[in-house]
């Protein structure tokens, strides 16, 4: 263990956190909004005073690596840290008085889950709105490094499988060093930002509601800065470029560069991505199919809220444009059924993920022909690579972590006085980053009635679902803090 | 394939099933039925001249062994078979006239699930009620036989676990041939019920319903002979009877054996049992603790209560004592969560099992040992013996499966206009083999309401999660059915 170097790479971060508050104070003094404008202050001059001199006064050491076990404590310190401290202008500045309400809504912004326990975000000041949706994009490109560049390094939960497994170009090892990797993951970030946010504005946005609705899509995250969400703009364009980039966003930023870089070829055989844009347009089919005639007269409309909605539940966005819920129940059946799904790898999206669950499906497909020839040798191939055994035990434990998780997350909600659905859908909703769930947590309502023991465990398990099971729950093992 | 091989052991299997029918005809007789009386004779007759001229035509043919798929198929067979001669008797004398139905409730009962289509037993003639019960006391029995000395030699979901690994006397071997343990089993069987029918008779049964309850008990089944269930008979003696049995049932038979025939000691290493009664007891307490003060106002009455309900959803049985969608969410929650836990191999109950779950968490706890130190080895260990990575592999297969298998089942009723809590657990009550749900399918209600194409859907999850979802998935591969 190396607590100097965790405390100066935490230092580091919260650094440029700070500097990045520095954008939502500037909406506050451009907008007049005094209040805000001291509270991002208060909280930027001593945070980056103090991380400032942490990171300097560490500064001459020789390099250090981090260890196996330095990195689950970094990563999960990191977005404990950021959402504590960009809790603080909430708190500060009245628009989210109580801690545990503060801090659910900052890690539910940087886990990008998108679940909220506002009830009236129309009358939030523009630069605290800013600030909830900036959270989703740091959040978001955040996740995206750790997932193609540093959760690899830590072997979580199969994520190793693809730079160890793919033939020719290796996904995950886009280039050989970790910043390089960064850099580019990030220009291919902004890039989708500055893409998305111009179709939005061409589309009728002003600039504030297409950045921030780009910021919420992009990072699969769901926070809007309307009560009624991206229904509030009704508008046809601004759907269809929303649930374009929800999906874009769900796929491997890695399989984007290579796009980007002329390499189409190499994408042909990426079974991760295919599956993913085909669970998309089978349910969205199946969900259209079940609304025509019963909540929408015309198959148009049907189709369109349909793509919307299966997109922002598979990617695990949350954006909502209809109450789903009031929606036949099969259609309500498809979107429960891609709450176990999730996004791809290496995106911003959360859940389960598709790779594992097309390991686990021909697994349990392998596992039939063991059975009918049991002398046979058999060997599951992903992307026309064998995937090896330890991989696959990895990818079923941790499926299996993340049933009982959901179930004990159900548990402690269904406590608090739940009725099944919700408090099912509520643990799918925080677990898998997506935000609405079914029940009392419905697009039309949000987590505010939680008492908070239950918000507070919800904030748990939406660290724990962001960060890919293991990273977290490790941390809590004595095995860990126990010496060899 | 042995076709011919399969068909007379299924005419043998038909002509038991007939024998079997003569006990509810000598009811009829007996209780001037005459009606019901002339159904089973205008079935038995029939089946047994059939079965009969089957098993003595084929009968001079050289010693013929089973294949591991003939062994596949005829396990499948033999349940659907038997559900479908069963059948008969309720459709011909008009107590069930829909085959849907009847086929619905025979599978139900000889899968020991306990999901009824009857809105009224109390009105069904005895002999009807005598059959629909023993349904369950064959499928128990069957299952057992199934479970310890067929499905190991199939290799089935991890199945084989327990005689690959043991150390000392083999679990599933209790006797090296498969008819001398199916004759023990018998045996133990048999005690058992007279067992507790005589015990239910001194807490004040009348014979019919002693030996009724006490077929729905053993079998981990369910169905009772009246409307209010258990709950009927309002006593606390009775529940203690069936609560300890209905755990004794739920208890691998293999133990049940040594510890008659005084091998105690061996007994004292069997995590599965010890795991199984563990989560009785912590469920017990946590719901009674849940119900105390808010639905019953002693704690003795709060223990009883949620001692039965916790059994008997543990257990898979699925008798109720009291309507638990009254009773606070938090009870409701632990109940929901014992419908993912299901009892031991090896004995009569359902579900995905204890001894799987324990493996499962082993494994990912070895796991995070795994990513603390990656250059270590660990072993998993049940019963102080290893178990074999393939048999993890097996099991997480199974487990995915099962998921699957339930989300898939869940849209299925949901399609048919129903809501997520009922399609849910509708679909955890069949395929666990467990009986009731929640929503529409509570302790209260029953399943005559679903439409034909979900009966029949149902009753394949029912026999699906009877044989282990292998043994009958593998059957709609084409893979099984390609010569090799």
């Amino acid at each position: 263990m190396n607590p100097v170097l965790i405390v100066k790479t935490l230092s580091f971060l919260m650094l440029i956190i700070s500097g990045f508050m520095l954008i939502p104070a500037a909406i506050a003094l451009a907008c007049g909004e005094t209040r805000e404008l001291i509270s991002f202050i208060v909280v930027i001059l001593p945070l980056s005073a103090l991380s400032g001199w942490f990171v300097l006064s560490f500064r001459k050491r020789k390099t250090e690596a981090f260890s196996t076990r330095d990195g689950f404590i970094f990563v999960t310190a990191s977005w404990l840290a950021a959402s504590v401290a960009g809790s603080l202008p909430f708190i500060i500045s009245g628009a989210i008085p109580s801690f545990p309400d503060a801090f659910f809504e900052t890690v539910s912004g940087f886990s990008t889950t998108g679940a909220s326990i506002l009830t009236d975000v129309d009358c939030l000041p523009r630069s605290m709105l800013f600030w909830r949706s900036f959270t989703h994009w740091l959040g978001g490109m955040g996740i995206v490094v750790l997932a193609v560049a540093v959760l690899p390094l830590l072997g979580i939960g199969g994520l190793q499988l693809i730079n160890a497994e793919s033939p020719g170009p290796t996904v995950d090892r886009i280039t050989p060093r970790i910043a390089d990797t960064a850099k580019i993951l990030w220009i291919i970030y902004i890039g989708f930002t500055v893409a998305q946010t111009a179709l939005l504005m061409i589309a009728g946005m002003d600039l504030f509601d297409a950045l921030t609705h780009t910021f919420g899509t992009l990072a699969t995250g769901g926070f809007s800065t309307k009560n009624a969400g991206v229904g509030h703009y009704d508008s046809a364009a601004i759907e269809i470029i929303i649930t374009v980039f929800m999906l874009l966003a769900s796929i491997s930023f890695s399989l984007h560069y290579r796009a980007l870089t002329g390499r189409l070829r190499s994408l042909a055989g990426e079974t991760e991505a295919k599956v993913f844009l085909l669970i998309f347009i089978i349910s969205t089919m199946a969900v259209a199919l079940s609304v025509y005639g019963e909540s929408y007269p015309s198959f148009g409309e049907s189709l369109r809220h349909a793509a919307f909605q299966a997109a922002s539940i598979l990617t695990t966005t949350g954006f909502a444009t209809a109450d789903f819920e009031q929606w036949p129940f099969f259609a309500q059946g498809v979107l429960f059924l891609l709450m176990f799904i999730g996004g791809s790898s290496g995106s911003t999206a959360g859940g389960i993920k598709v790779f594992r669950i097309v390991i686990l499906l021909k697994q349990a497909f392998i596992e039939m022909l063991f059975l009918i020839h049991p002398r046979g040798i058999f060997t599951l191939k992903v992307n026309n690579g064998v995937v090896r055994k330890d991989l696959v035990y990895s990818v079923a434990g941790f499926f299996f972590l993340y049933i009982f998780m959901l179930l004990c997350t159900s548990l402690v909600v269904a406590s608090s006085g739940y009725d099944l659905t919700t408090s099912l859908t509520t643990a799918l909703a925080t677990l898998g980053n997506i935000g609405p769930g079914f029940g009392e947590v419905g697009p039309t309502n949000n987590y505010a009635f939680f008492p908070d023991y239950v918000k507070w465990f919800l904030s748990f398990a939406m660290l724990v679902g962001r960060l890919e099971l293991y990273t977290v729950l490790i941390i809590l093992t004595p095995e860990f803090w126990r010496r060899r």
